[in-house]
């Protein structure tokens, strides 16, 4: 399972945030955020372009560690 | 225009949750929320019992300072 960073959690609300982001693209499932690591971790069930992530994760207010 | 503390806001997500919590009570309009100073300010436009302002930030995951 790929781990990510990600900068700029601050609390449950962010990780909610951050989760949402990241489900909603295809290829990514089961995202679960550490808030307190600062990481999201998924399983990888397509290839997914790391710009698409970085995207994501950035249109949700946060930044790719 | 009365102001509160509200402990434990740490984001703007925190923010809107605030804001929402105050808004939905009877009695207050106009919130505005001060994530630096951990205020939130608003329009009594009718009575409202101190413990249901307490009540409706407490069940956001926030506290009344």
């Amino acid at each position: 399972m790929p781990t990510i960073k990600v900068k700029g959690m601050t609390c449950q609300h962010c990780v909610a945030a951050v989760t949402r982001a990241l489900e909603a693209i295809d290829g990514i499932a089961n995202v679960t955020v550490d808030l307190d690591a600062g990481t999201a971790t998924y399983d990888p069930v397509a290839p997914v372009d790391s710009d698409v992530i970085r995207k994501a994760i950035e249109d949700a207010g946060y930044e790719l560690g």
